[in-house]
């Protein structure tokens, strides 16, 4: 919400080298997200936000007393995950992430420490998970932190093949309001289903 | 953390018109609460990190294939706190302000969709609060949402005065490790204290 979409888009574009054009589904998972985050402040349901991207800031004008502009700024790799809040007395830590794969997830698409975020969070009694869609086929999943760590721990693998998501996450399925109603799926995690 | 010191100072320059001159205490209120959350992070007892600077990016230049500068961007209100995570299983959340004055603290110093969001925390079970440093006085106060809102509530002063902070609030004393221990004021918090 912070940046025009295109330049998330040239950013993640010399991440992912597939030649699928999956032409356009209309919004972005974060722009339905966020929307989703929306209604749920509007109905008081939940207080999740997505954090500003993490940028270095290395030159700033001050054309005018009360006016910054920011003149040279890079970057910077996240701490933490995207979004966090609060859900049911309960704090709540996530990544989003899309992929044109109609095969595996990358798990390098998340960097390693915003994993061991997700544990520590989950170890300190938060709810911690991934939501990834897959553009191409038009799936969004929500795979818990804990299905997550099982497959990393138990396989050499470089991505998280589909089956897996078939088999262990939960299909999101697309709504008007909220668009992706994460919530429920959370719901059966804190009921420990 | 994301840009450097003077940035700020600047910024914040332009809404504190006090003349005092409070010399070089060393470091900001900022930088000793993200060295307490660091350290609070390597002993494993919580996980609370501040937010990145929100921005709003309207100019990028892609000088190389993976390098991506940023020429134009602009700061934006922040929609919620600066810091929040989780510990002991609680969400927390709160904002973090610095005042030269001796006597009072100007509440329009926190965005008013700020103080909802605080509300908003705490009626859903998490752990809400500001901390305010009086950097002319060398004193650091805790003050939980609860007693900021009644404060509010039963005021119509546009600032708190010192003494609602010396009644009401906790006093945070300096440390080494960590730099300042607000934990240990949240505890009472949890408890009820």
């Amino acid at each position: 919400m912070n940046y025009p979409v295109g330049i998330k888009k040239i950013v993640k574009a010399t991440k992912d080298h597939s030649n699928i054009n999956y032409g356009n589904r209309g919004m972005t998972l974060e722009s339905e997200i966020n929307l989703s985050n929306e209604y749920y402040q509007e109905i008081d349901k939940a207080y999740i936000y997505k954090k500003p991207t993490p940028i270095k800031i290395t030159k700033v004008d001050y054309p005018s007393r009360d006016k910054a502009v920011i003149k040279e700024a890079f970057f910077t790799v996240p701490s933490t995950t995207d979004y966090n809040g609060i859900y049911k007395g309960k704090y709540i830590d996530f990544e989003a992430k899309e992929t044109r794969s109609r095969t595996s997830f990358t798990l390098s698409n998340i960097h390693p420490h915003q994993i061991n975020h997700l544990n520590n969070v989950e170890r300190h009694g938060g709810v911690a998970f991934i939501i990834v869609r897959f553009t191409t086929l038009n799936e969004t999943y929500l795979l818990s932190n804990e299905k997550l760590q099982e497959f990393i721990n138990n396989s050499d693998k470089k991505s998280i093949p589909i089956s897996y998501f078939k088999k262990e996450a939960r299909l999101l399925s697309d709504g008007y309001r909220p668009r992706i109603d994460y919530l429920r799926v959370v719901d059966l995690l804190i009921g420990g289903i």
